[in-house]
């Protein structure tokens, strides 16, 4: 397939990873199930926009939200097949951000 | 290194891939150096937003230009180290774009 071809597709993909904590979110999916409150406890943003996020991911297709019926009830966030199927792209993210940018870089400089 | 201390460089580098045509411009010059008409040619965007990109690529030192002080002079794109170190991100965002997303999805439809 042509760059040309590609591009909806792979433009697509870039721009849902390109949204802040989007691969944050998923990378911490990476590591198994799990329940909104360990979520929010360890990743750095609000509830409200973490929310927002997993919805995002649930519309894609890339997180699916599973309902346990039991007292209280359990809710738990995972990732979708196509979702574990986005492991290499974190990876290879993390591995250029750790080798290849330098230390001093902030997000708030890319705008 | 944890999620949380990655944060700010995993982020830096998804938001700067994240921003539209970026991914593309790079997967471009994969391919070897190239002059500006000649991405202009290639790429489904305009002039304008291709400089604007290549600008900010040479910003984070991902692109370089050359100059060549021929007659006329010859001006080209080339990835800087940082640039190439990126090789796996794109084969693994096209790798996934290929085979895990819906066939109608849409860059529009990701705002």
């Amino acid at each position: 397939m042509s760059n040309y071809e590609l591009c909806p597709k792979f433009e697509a993909a870039m721009q849902l990873l390109g949204k802040r904590w989007m691969g944050l979110i998923i990378s911490q999916l990476l590591e198994g199930p799990q329940r909104f409150g360990e979520m929010e406890s360890s990743l750095p943003i609000s509830g409200k926009l973490l929310s927002e996020r997993l919805k995002e991911l649930e519309k894609w297709d890339i997180v699916v939200r599973n309902v346990y019926p039991e007292m209280p009830v359990r809710i738990e966030y995972e990732l979708t097949e196509r979702g574990r199927a986005m492991e290499p792209i974190i990876k290879a993210i993390q591995f250029w951000a750790e080798n290849s940018m330098d230390k001093d870089l902030q997000i708030d400089e890319i705008n």
